[in-house]
C-alpha cells in the first residue's frame, strides 16, 4: 500500500532553487584564473546558470549529452556544475594533470559533446583538438578574448554564451535516476575508470553526508573549498553548499600555502576541505605568512594516507579540529567521517587524537563489511583486516560504458582497500590491497612503513613497495626523498626501531629525487614496483 | 539516461539496522509507566524490534496493516515504531488525550488490527472494546498481568509475544513509497484528518531535517524527546536519533516541569525537544528544583505559538539555545527552523533575540510562498501577509482515506496559516486563517494580541478570538485565565497601551477558569467562537 504523500524528484536543480531562493544574498568568492578575487552571491550563480542551461538547449544538446570541463574551482565551473546536471546534461570533470594521451582518452571514451575550459588549459586543448573530434563546442570560461579564438577554431566564449540568455529558464523535474555527472578515478592502481552519478545519488549524499558528524557545514560557514571541482565533485561540497545556503570559497588555481593561507585570512574561512598534501602545504603557509588562522575552526581531511603528525600540528598550533575522511570516486566520495562519540568524553587528549587518526565512522546511508579473499564476513573487532567492502545510498553498481556490474554476486563493492572495522564502526585503512606487503605469509602495511619515514625530520616524502624475495615471498622497500642531504639509509632503518616489529623493518632504502605521482597527486605504486620490484633479487 | 549507481530504497527498517550496527552499544533511556527509569541500547531496541516484526507475521498481518498505538514515549513504544513500520506495516499513532468517542472514530476509521497501549489506557480501552471490533489483536505493552487479563478478552501481552520470537528478522527491502505510519491532526480547527507517511518521506525528513542548521542531533547529543511520540512522530526524533546515533531520552507519562528537570538532569541531556506550555512548565520546574540545567545545550520549541518571553529567559538564566520551529502533522513536521545566518552576527542581542522570535526558514526539501485569496503570489518582503503554502519531499499530497487531493490546482498544499516571508526565507506565523480577526477590512493577529495578554504578570493563559460586531464585522475579544484575582479588564486592556495600534485593543475581556484544549494540548478556538462570538451583539 503507497502513502499519500507528494513525490518530488531529488534533483540537482532543486538544490541550486533553493539557494537561489533562499540564500540568494550569500556570497560565493571565486579567485578566477587571473588571480583576481571576485564576490558573487548564490543569486548570482542561479541565475547564470539558468542562462547557461537556455545556452545549451538552444546549442542543440540532447538529454543526457555530457559535457567535460577542464577547469579550476571558480565561479564558472560552479555554475556549469548546476546548469549541466540541473538542465538534464551530464557534467563529465577531468582532471587537467592528466597527461595528453589520457584526456583524450577519457574525453573521447567520455563521447563529450561540449568542453569547458579554463583559459589556462587553452595551449594544451588546441593541441589535442584534432584528437578530440567528436567535442562539438569547446567554450572557454571567461569573456570573448581574441587570441584565444585564433588558437582553437570555432571556440565560443562562456560570457557571450550567457549573455544572450534572459535567465528565464526553469529547471526540470527531472527523473531523480537520470546521470547527472561523471568522474573518472584517480588511476593509481590502472587505468582510470568512469563513475557515473545520478541526481538521486547526489541529492542522498549531500543530505547524508552532511549530518552533523558528517560534514556538518550550515549558512553561518565559510567554507574553503580547496579539494578539486574535477575530482568527484568537490566531494559534493558545492551541491552541500547550495543546500545549505553556506558562503563558498573557490581558491582558483594557486593552491600553494602562501596563497592559502591568504585567502583564509582575506575570507574569514571556517571550514576547509582538501586532500593531505595540500594541507601540509597550508602549514608551511602559515609559518611563512605568520597567519594564526584565527577564522578557520575545522578542516576535512581524506582521500589518501594522514600523516599523522598533523592532527595536533592542526590543534595545537592553531586550534583547528581535523576531521579524516575517506572515500572513493565510486562512493560518491563520503564513506567514514571521524567524529567522536559521547563514551570518548572520557578519553584523555592523547587517546582522542589516536582514535581520530582513523577514517571514522559511516553516517546513515553507508554499509561497510571487511571480508577475506574467500568473501566470508570477518568479525568488527578492531583487530582482523580484510577487503573492505561497501553497499549504501550513493554508491556505484557499474562503470561507465562496462558490461558488467562492479559489484560481489551478494551485492557488495569492493573498495580495493585493506581494513580493520571496531564494534562503533570505526573503520582504518591499512593498504590498499594491490600495495600490501605479503611476507612469509604475515601481512606488512605500507602506509605504517611511510608514516613512520615521514615522521624522520629529515624526510620529505616517503613510498613503501613490496620487493619480491626469495624467500619470504615479499618484503619491504622504502623510496625516499631527504629534505637534508645528510640522511642515510642505517639512519632511517634506526628509525624504525620500537615503532614496528623487527620482522617489519624494511629490507632496503632507495633513495630519489621525486615519486611518480598520479593526477591527483597520489604516489603511483605500481609505477615504483615495476622499477624497483625486482631490487632484492639483484645481487 | 539513468546513471550506474546502486539504488537502495530509502527505509525505516535501514535506519534501525544502522544504529543496530553501528551505534548497538549507545544508550536509550526509558521511563516506563510504572515510573521506573530504565537503560537499553539501541542494539537491544534493533532486537526487540526485529522480534516484533516476526510476531506480527506470525499473528497473520497482511502488508499495510495499521497497528495502532495508545502510548507514552517509552522503549517499547519505540521498537513497534520500527518493528511495525520496518515490517511493512502502518504505526499508526493515537492520541491518548481524545475523548472515547473520537478513539473510537479514529480507529475504525485507520481500520486498526492490532492495538498497542500502555497499561494507563487498559480501562479506558476496555470500556470501548465493543466499539472497535475491528481491532482483532490487543497488546498490552508490558509483562502479563492477570488483573488486565481479566479486563480485556483475548488481551496479548508485549513482552510474553516478544520473548517467543528468536531476533533472527531481516529487515526487508521494501518500496520506499510503501506507507510507514499514520497520524491525525489535532483537530484544533474540526475533525483531525489522517496523514499517511512513506517510507521515503520519513527517511528525506530524517536527512533534511537533521541538517545542522535543522535539528542538528548528533551521535554526542542526549536527546530529550519530551514532544509526544502519538503525535507526528514526536517530530522524527526517534528516527533521526536511531540514523546518527544519539542517546535518546524517553520521559515517559510524567511531563510536569519538576520530573523533566530531574530527569534533563539525571541523564545530563544536551537537547530537549517539546511544544511551549512543556516548557513553561519546565521553566517553573527548574525554578522549584532549583536546577541550573547545566547539561542542556538546546531546545527545540514548535507545535504552536511560543511566547516571546521565553526566549530570553532560557538564554539568561540557563544559557540555553532556544530553536524555534514551526510544522504540521501535514508536513512530517519540519517546515522552518530559526537558526541566524552569518550576516546576523553584526546584530546585537536584542535584535538577534527578535529574529528568532519568528518561525524560522525552510531547510532544503521545504518550499514556501504566500498567496492572497485568489492564490496570486504575494511579495516576499516580510511584511505582506498572506496564506502560507508548502511543497516538498516530506509534504502531504492527500488525506488518508479522502477522495480528492488535498493540493491546490498548481500542486502547493495551503497550510491555513497565515504567515510573512521574507527575502531570506524567514517566515513568521501571524496567524491561522480560520482565527485571524477581520475588522472593517483590516487584519488583526489573534497570535499578537494573546502574546501581549500573557505578557501580564497576572495572566495565566489568554486567547483572543474574533467576536461578531454590527458596524467593523469582527473584533477582537479576549478570554483570559487570571493567575492573579487582583485583575480587572481596564488593567488588562491597558496593557495593550502603545504595544498595538490603538484600532488593534480588544473590545471585551471575558476571564474564565479554563480554556477548552485539543488533544495536543492547543486552545479550541472554534469553541470560544462558538460560545462568545456574538458576545459584542447582545446589548
Ligand atoms: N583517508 C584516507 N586514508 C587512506 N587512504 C585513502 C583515504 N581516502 C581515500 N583513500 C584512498 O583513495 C582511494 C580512492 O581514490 P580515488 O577514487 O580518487 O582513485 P584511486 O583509487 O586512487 O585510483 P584508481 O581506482 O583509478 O586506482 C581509496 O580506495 C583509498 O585507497
Ligand atoms: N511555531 C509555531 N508557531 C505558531 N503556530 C504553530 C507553530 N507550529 C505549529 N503551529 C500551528 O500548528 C498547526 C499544525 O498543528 P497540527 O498539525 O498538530 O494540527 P492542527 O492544525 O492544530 O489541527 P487541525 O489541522 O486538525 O485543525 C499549524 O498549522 C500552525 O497553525
Ligand atoms: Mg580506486
Ligand atoms: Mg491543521
Amino acid at each position: 500500500m503507497l502513502g499519500k504523500m507528494m513525490h518530488k524528484q531529488l534533483t540537482i536543480g532543486s538544490l541550486i532553487e533553493h539557494a537561489g531562493r533562499f540564500h540568494g544574498a550569500t556570497t560565493v568568492t571565486s579567485v578566477e584564473t587571473s588571480g583576481e578575487t571576485v564576490h558573487v552571491t548564490w543569486g548570482d550563480i542561479d541565475q547564470n546558470a539558468r542562462k547557461l542551461a537556455a545556452a545549451l538547449g538552444r546549442l542543440g544538446l540532447e538529454q543526457g549529452a555530457r559535457c567535460g570541463t577542464i577547469a579550476w574551482n571558480n565561479r564558472r565551473h560552479l555554475e556549469i556544475y548546476f546548469a549541466v546536471s540541473g538542465a538534464g546534461y551530464v557534467c563529465h570533470t577531468i582532471n587537467p594533470r592528466l597527461k595528453p594521451e589520457q584526456l583524450i582518452y577519457i574525453i573521447n571514451h567520455a563521447e563529450d559533446q561540449v568542453l569547458f575550459i579554463d583559459t589556462t588549459f587553452v595551449p594544451a586543448v588546441a593541441q589535442l583538438r584534432a584528437h578530440i573530434s567528436g567535442v562539438r563546442h569547446i567554450v572557454v570560461m571567461g569573456p570573448r578574448d581574441q587570441a584565444i579564438a585564433e588558437q582553437i577554431e570555432g571556440v565560443l566564449f562562456y560570457d557571450e554564451l550567457i549573455a544572450a540568455e534572459d535567465g528565464r529558464f526553469d529547471w526540470p523535474e527531472l527523473d531523480e535516476n537520470t546521470a547527472s555527472s561523471l568522474c573518472y578515478t584517480s588511476g593509481t592502481t590502472g587505468n582510470p575508470k568512469g563513475v557515473e552519478y545520478t541526481h538521486r545519488t547526489s541529492v542522498l549524499h549531500s543530505l547524508g553526508g552532511n549530518q552533523p558528524d558528517g560534514m556538518g557545514l550550515r549558512a553561518r560557514d565559510t567554507v574553503l573549498a580547496v579539494v578539486p571541482m574535477f575530482h568527484v565533485n568537490a566531494w559534493g561540497t558545492p551541491y552541500i553548499a547550495a543546500s545549505v545556503g553556506a558562503k563558498l570559497v573557490l581558491p582558483g588555481p594557486h593552491l600553494d600555502g602562501v596563497s592559502l593561507a591568504k585567502l583564509i585570512d582575506a575570507e574569514k574561512v571556517t571550514v576547509a576541505l582538501g586532500v593531505p598534501t595540500i594541507w601540509m602545504g597550508l602549514l608551511q603557509g602559515l609559518a611563512e605568512t605568520g597567519s594564526t588562522a584565527d577564522s578557520l575552526q575545522r578542516t576535512i581531511v581524506g582521500g589518501s594516507a594522514l600523516p599523522t603528525v598533523m592532527i595536533p600540528t592542526f590543534r595545537d598550533k592553531y586550534g583547528v579540529d581535523l576531521v579524516h575522511a575517506w572515500g572513493m570516486t565510486e562512493t560518491s566520495p563520503l564513506g567514514t567521517l571521524n567524529q567522536l562519540l559521547q563514551k570518548h568524553d572520557a578519553l584523555d587528549t592523547e587517546a582522542q587524537a589516536k582514535l581520530r587518526e582513523g577514517q571514522g565512522r559511516p553516517p546513515y546511508g553507508v554499509d561497510l563489511r571487511i571480508v577475506d579473499d574467500e568473501g566470508t564476513v570477518l568479525p568488527r573487532d578492531g583487530q582482523t583486516q580484510g577487503n573492505l567492502q561497501i553497499q549504501g545510498h550513493w554508491i556505484i553498481d557499474q562503470y561507465f560504458r562496462a558490461d558488467g556490474s562492479a559489484l560481489t554476486d551478494d551485492g557488495w563493492f569492493d573498495t580495493g582497500d585493506v581494513a580493520t572495522l571496531d564494534q562503533d564502526g570505526y573503520m582504518i585503512i591499512r593498504d590498499r590491497s594491490k600495495d600490501i606487503i605479503k611476507s612469509g605469509g604475515e601481512w606488512i602495511s605500507t602506509v605504517e612503513l611511510e608514516d613512520i619515514a615521514m615522521s624522520h625530520p629529515k624526510v620529505a616524502q616517503a613510498a613503501a613497495i613490496a620487493a619480491r624475495h626469495p624467500k619470504w615471498d615479499e618484503r619491504p622497500v622504502i623510496i625516499a626523498i631527504k629534505s637534508d642531504p645528510d640522511l642515510n639509509a642505517d639512519e632511517l632503518l634506526s628509525h624504525y626501531d620500537g615503532k614496528v616489529a623487527s620482522w617489519q623493518v624494511p629490507d632496503r632504502v632507495v633513495f630519489v629525487d621525486s615519486l611518480p605521482l598520479g593526477g591527483t597527486g597520489k604516489v603511483l605504486k605500481n609505477k615504483l614496483r615495476d622499477t624497483y620490484g625486482d631490487i632484492l633479487l639483484e645481487n
